[in-house]
């Protein structure tokens, strides 16, 4: 039975950004009540969920406290205290994606030894816990060292080309990952509901900003011969499947040089190589999520039209409140649809907003977002260039 | 400059209903703040909106009091006290659709005479003021007699067929109007922004149930002639034009079986004959009435996929909490997109919500639809069947 829909059902989201706020415009078509807990009383969700605890997301009372009494727990951020959400589970409250799902992509070393343990293919990788540690692993160099916990979007990663540069390394527990030579970054998100159905979303193509180290734009569908996209997809769904998730889990893969498909990282929650849904496919991966995670049919991921994103990055020089330029511009070219995250404040490649701009064919939607970037500029009134 | 964008600024909605509650889902991804106006204090919009008054809409003070510190004001029901927004347009708050534009919908006479005005084909009509006036318009029997005010999804109209049935007629102002006898029903969206800029959606066709007298089934696009498309959209485009609309009008229109296309209705707000473009158009109407009130460049309005609306109304014989049986048979079927409204109760015909159907032709979308209404039911847990 779909009570959901029907009695004052409420899910909880841990986080408060723009993946729980896209989450929220979505759940409103299902008639959910939301409750958000977040640090930042000003998070992107504050307006628009049903209930706002302020709170932080990594203390055990405040999130078993916040957990208890709603009907599904879910994230759209993995750094949150996974012992409240196992003890939350063990006490009867679903929470999706499991705690043990989390735990395992809360630590990069887990991960990793995950895809070893499956057959999953990952770069090469030696798990260190100490600086003291990498001595004995000279042989490895070069190599990227990740902190196993805690990094984000880029941060927590650096390189160790050389014994010189050991020095700089961290002092922590971490993962020595071999440089990957890749020709293509994608991506494939995965469904995958209570009783197990499990379907994913078409491959995506990302293009980083290597300075702000975060996604610049995205292309759907991804430009791959026919046997890397279902090798990719083979793998995205074995990795969902291994790992049990209930819910969404973006996939992030490199294709090599050498025509391989290996698995970077994972997120076990609506993802940005995933925001392109909400226009270019049939169904988006926020509804994708929420279907997941009320064990509902899943839906049809199909593409609609071929689309990209762009992420709207606050520009260098400006911190401040927010202002966004060429707006009138952007909005002028066919197809584009502009998602501000309703951030107070800008920085240096916070993540304010983005685009996405459909098209009949994918060279005309990059040529349109190409231009987009151009116009679209997030500065700040009182901005210190 | 877009400063909609970036400072608090509030839009003003009058009425709090389904309308509003899918205008604020994309006011969000502008970063707008709304304010909602509705005697409902359990209104749809109640909790997704940033701030909510509540009150009544015919009543001068309540209108201007909620106006007046609004940046925009606009409608998402047009029964509305017409005389608080022209105080609230002459003092200088921008209110969009304008005061006399609400005027001439609100009074199905003024619509006539417009129409006649401006020479836009509609049925053959007289003016009455009182059931003694039907008298001497016995040679235009049978006919319709229209209340001129407050008429609303079929409420306020009768048959008057001859001089026997003149008893039960009205005894109001009204529009005798002659029976059409028409092919189809269909409908074209225009937007116009404050800069004059005129865009309109691809046709729709409208299949009423009669016994509700409330669109049941929206097919876009429409299966019309070259010939018959063209004349809609230069009729609705025409209106839109003459009458000095911002924002959007739904232009309702018959085709006759000679073939003629005449306008039945005009509204000046988002429309149950825009659902549909949420999902099958590049640019939904919401996010069009949006652009076109802040007076941004309007949106590209073609069609992604064909797509088939179904309005979900409360079934006959309930009264009470909503309950809604078949949802996850109807969420199985590919490409079906449900919104549910937020009303917590029911009652016959109520209009709870709506789903679209896309898919890669009309007919499959429409075998879909047919599907989804034969599994999906608004009943109430405490049904008095």
């Amino acid at each position: 039975m779909s009570e959901h829909f029907y009695r004052n059902f409420i899910v909880g989201i841990l986080g408060g950004g723009q993946l729980g706020r896209m989450l929220i415009q979505e759940a409103v078509n299902f008639n959910l009540d939301t409750a958000v807990l977040d640090p930042d009383t000003n998070a992107p969700c504050k307006s628009l969920c049903s209930e706002f605890t302020a709170g932080s997301l990594s203390d055990f009372d405040t999130v078993y406290n916040f957990g208890k009494n709603k009907d599904v727990v879910t994230i759209e951020f993995e750094h949150v205290n996974a012992d409240a959400l196992q003890r939350l589970h063990d006490e009867g409250v679903k929470v999706y994606p499991q705690p043990q799902v989390i735990r395992i992509v809360q630590d990069k070393g887990l991960q990793k030894q995950f895809y070893r343990e499956h057959s999953i293919p990952t770069a090469p990788f030696v798990l260190v816990d100490s600086k003291a540690d990498l001595e004995q692993h000279r042989s490895f160099f070069p190599c990227f060292q990740k902190l196993r916990r805690s990094g984000y979007d880029g941060r927590g990663v650096i390189r160790v080309d050389s014994a010189d540069a050991v020095s700089n390394a961290f002092d922590a527990p971490s993962v020595l990952e071999k440089y990957i030579d890749f020709e293509k970054e994608i991506a494939v998100i995965v469904a995958r509901n209570a009783s197990g159905q499990v379907e994913h979303f078409p491959p995506v193509e990302l293009e980083f900003s290597r300075e702000a180290n975060l996604v610049e734009y995205l292309f759907s569908p991804a430009q791959l011969t026919t046997r890397v996209q279902e090798e990719a997809i083979a793998i995205a769904r074995k990795v969902a499947e291994k790992i049990g998730i209930v819910g969404i889990l973006a996939v992030e893969m490199f294709l090599t040089r050498d025509g391989e498909v290996l698995v970077n990282e994972i997120a076990p929650r609506p993802h940005n190589s995933g925001h392109h849904t909400i226009e270019g496919n049939v169904t988006s991966q926020y509804q994708q999520h929420l279907r997941a995670i009320l064990n509902l049919p899943l839906g049809d991921t199909s593409i609609k039209m071929p689309s990209v994103m762009v992420n709207l990055l606050g520009e260098k020089g400006f911190e401040g409140m927010a202002k966004y330029e060429g707006l009138e511009a952007a909005l002028a070219i066919g197809g584009v649809n502009i998602h501000l995250y309703g951030k107070k404040t800008t920085k240096p490649f916070r993540k304010m907003g983005h685009v996405t701009v459909t098209d009949e064919s994918l060279e005309s939607a990059r040529k349109k977002a190409v231009r987009v970037k151009e116009l679209l500029k997030v500065t700040s009134g009182d901005g210190t260039r």
